[in-house]
């Protein structure tokens, strides 16, 4: 069974090392900002047991794990998202700064791990470490470096997995600074003649006009949300363009406040991202329909859990762009809407179910709109005795590129609309919205 | 200054309230499995002091919320995902379970909050808590459901934000326990009859031909990783195949091991997606090039930080499948590098940096495959004392779609290659690539 051994924390070597190191972000730095950690795991071969593990192994990690830091106090540190995006992020260690180590052992099978064949991908999560949690100051964020998990199987080997934001460095950095761990341990004494010590002078990366970094933040930085209401009396209005259209058919399609205010936000994006020179290709639009009604037989509301299916709309750019657009997309995900719960005929409402997580994986989710709530949903009725909320914000939209919809605050025939931009597209979504709306 | 004020566990009130409760994953909940955490933040206008706050409100969010978490247990609970995925994943509480709950204060803008207008996306995390950790069993991991923090904006409002795990419950849930929570909160009462009682049966829900949640399990766990080896004398013979190929014109294009190994990887990889049926379109290939000796002027490699970026080849999916799909591949790769570093005009190494970032937002990562690591890197060096490592895994692949590459750890000559890909799709990959290294 598995176990965790010990839990620490190390810091550098005080011993001739920086008390403190602020590295500021190159442009080459900036890129990774956002992505996930990176995850490197080592197995070795090293029949050795839990007592020598214990008594002599884990000593020599953790005090060569110490001595290495001293060299790449970064690693130690934090990464400093400002809570002022005006100012820059920066890299930053300070004496006290550490690292969380864990040690543990396994029971599982060694060798199922040092094949080539296909394995399990989940499977080797347990031997390695999560990031520390950040930690939230009113100024900034920390977010830790790097944390590592030694793992023990018992008479067969050892692990040593590493999780650490990219933001610290490339593969070239990091497997420099495992090396360096690995020699101080391997000889015994604080060898810097073992490995390249590291060069920290950012002078050195030479910034084309000298602005690259701040443009790749200002990038990273310019996500915006807003919030748009759209008024029961526009709502009738693009009902009705509908309706007038040429190749509206009552008979095959599903009309709704829904669909229209759908449709109308979707043609106003494919016409936001063409304004400012996105490329080409097609759009999806994914509704993430309440299935409790539907089912047969059906749920009550008050089902607990999750019932909530795709209904899929795909279109070209050029023609969600284009006089008929909002026409278009209306029909399209009503018709998106019909053939899932009006004609669905064999196997009912959950047809097809089968591809969907197929569907959902194959889709090009930077060029997909989905939607997040409904339209049923009056969230402003949630009062703790402070009167109805001044304001909701759906504010995970921010990861997965949903327009959130909910009854509006001040009427409920009103809809509330939330999106998640970069600041640029947002700005020319504004405009392309409300012009739309004025020109009804 | 932002200023936490009380952290806390809530459980629910026992009185009356389950000990504990097993739900099984539905098809509908199993949709959700991987997906980022679900964040909704709700303000509120209160003129309130932090007096009043910390004697009144606290006191009695506390209490409503644990007398909520009794009829909705399982928002205190945790999802549990199995080490053995034989067995399926579930959602548990038990009494002890708890949810971790934040009180701060802020001096922020209240209004520019509470604003239609659009605000940095970036401001609002930090009125919304992070879920605790994962806790790592051996059998399981325990990834906690709720996460909660009340904010007080001084003498203007109060900002209530939660953080969800989504294979909990759909928004319709989700809001209704909240609503519960505020109906309890504001009038005071354990009065049940205030909200719709949540409905825990999964019976309800009825799974087409009763095998529907295992086959989405079973897509979700079937990702496996693998290695692959290339061996010099193959690599030899794949540089031949591109030399004798028609096309080759070996002043514009850069012939190495590495265009040759990613170029058969890419083609492959193209070959096993159309083979299991996998759509048609432009398929992408991202070198993650290290750019410390090709800057102007050099950069040492003990240069700490990030010093890599991308060079961009695309083609169809039918090219890269076709006969000289490797050919094609190879000499893609081949000339975006040749472009970047050798050919590169105007602006040297960097031109066209400052529109990286777009260029890597607006690719279909769905269709993309990306490097890790390098043929330079011998991480089979770093040995702890133990001897060199028996093997190596890039585990982070899994999140982006990068092929890992270093030196093998039998022979420095020879490359490993590391790929996380679906189980359908590996199998059919590891076919194509010995037959097209066997038949050269």
């Amino acid at each position: 069974m598995d176990n965790v051994l010990e839990r620490c924390r190390i810091a550098p070597s005080l011993d001739g090392g920086a008390s403190e190191l602020f590295l500021p972000l190159t442009f080459f730095d900036m890129f990774w900002v956002e992505l996930h950690p990176v995850q490197r795991l080592f197995f070795y071969e090293f029949p050795c047991s839990k007592t020598h593990f214990i008594e002599k192994i884990i000593p020599k990690l953790k005090s060569s794990l110490a001595l290495s830091l001293k060299y790449f106090p970064p690693f130690a540190g934090n990464f400093v998202y400002p809570s002022n995006t005006s100012n820059l992020p920066q890299i930053q260690y300070k004496t006290g700064d550490s690292v969380s180590v864990t040690f543990a052992e396994t029971n599982d099978d060694f060798n199922y791990f040092i094949g080539n064949q296909a394995r399990e991908a989940d499977k080797f999560y347990k031997f390695l470490p999560q990031l520390p949690p950040t930690i939230q100051f009113s100024e900034s964020r920390l977010i830790p470096i790097l944390a590592v998990q030694v793992t023990l199987f018992s008479g067969c080997g050892i692990s040593v997995g590493l999780t650490n934001h990219h933001v610290v460095g490339d593969a070239s950095t990091t497997v420099n600074f495992i090396k360096a761990w690995a020699s101080i341990c391997k000889f015994g004494v604080d060898a810097q003649t073992l490995f390249y010590l590291p060069l920290y002078d950012r002078c050195l990366i030479k910034d084309p006009n000298g602005k690259l970094a701040q443009k790749y933040w200002n990038e990273l930085r310019r996500k915006v949300r807003a919030t748009f209401i759209i008024e029961e009396a526009k709502i009738k209005q693009l009902k009705n363009v509908i309706v007038q259209s040429k190749g509206y058919n009552n008979s095959s399609s599903h009309l709704s406040t829904f669909t229209v205010v759908c449709g109308y936000v979707w043609s106003c994006l494919a016409k936001s991202g063409a304004a400012i020179g996105e490329k080409d290709g097609d759009e999806y639009f994914i509704v993430a329909a309440d299935f409790r009604a539907r089912l047969d037989p059906p749920l009550p509301p008050n089902y607990f859990g999750n019932c909530i299916g795709p209904c899929f709309a795909i279109s070209s750019r050029a023609k969600l762009i284009g006089h008929e657009g909002f026409s278009i997309a209306a029909e399209l995900i009503g018709d998106a809407i019909y053939k899932r719960f009006f004609n669905c005929g064999e196997g009912g409402v959950l047809r097809g179910a089968e591809d969907w997580p197929t569907q959902i994986n194959s889709l090009d989710w930077s060029r997909a709109l989905g939607t997040a709530g409904s339209p049923r949903f009056d969230v402003y009725d949630a009062d703790f005795g402070w009167g109805k909320p001044k304001k909701f914000e759906s504010v995970s939209i921010d990861a997965d590129g949903s327009m959130s919809i909910c009854k509006s605050r001040d009427c409920d025939k009103d809809l509330e609309i939330g999106l998640s931009l970069p600041k640029m597209k947002m700005d020319v979504f504004a405009n392309v919205f409300s012009d739309g709306l004025d020109s009804l």
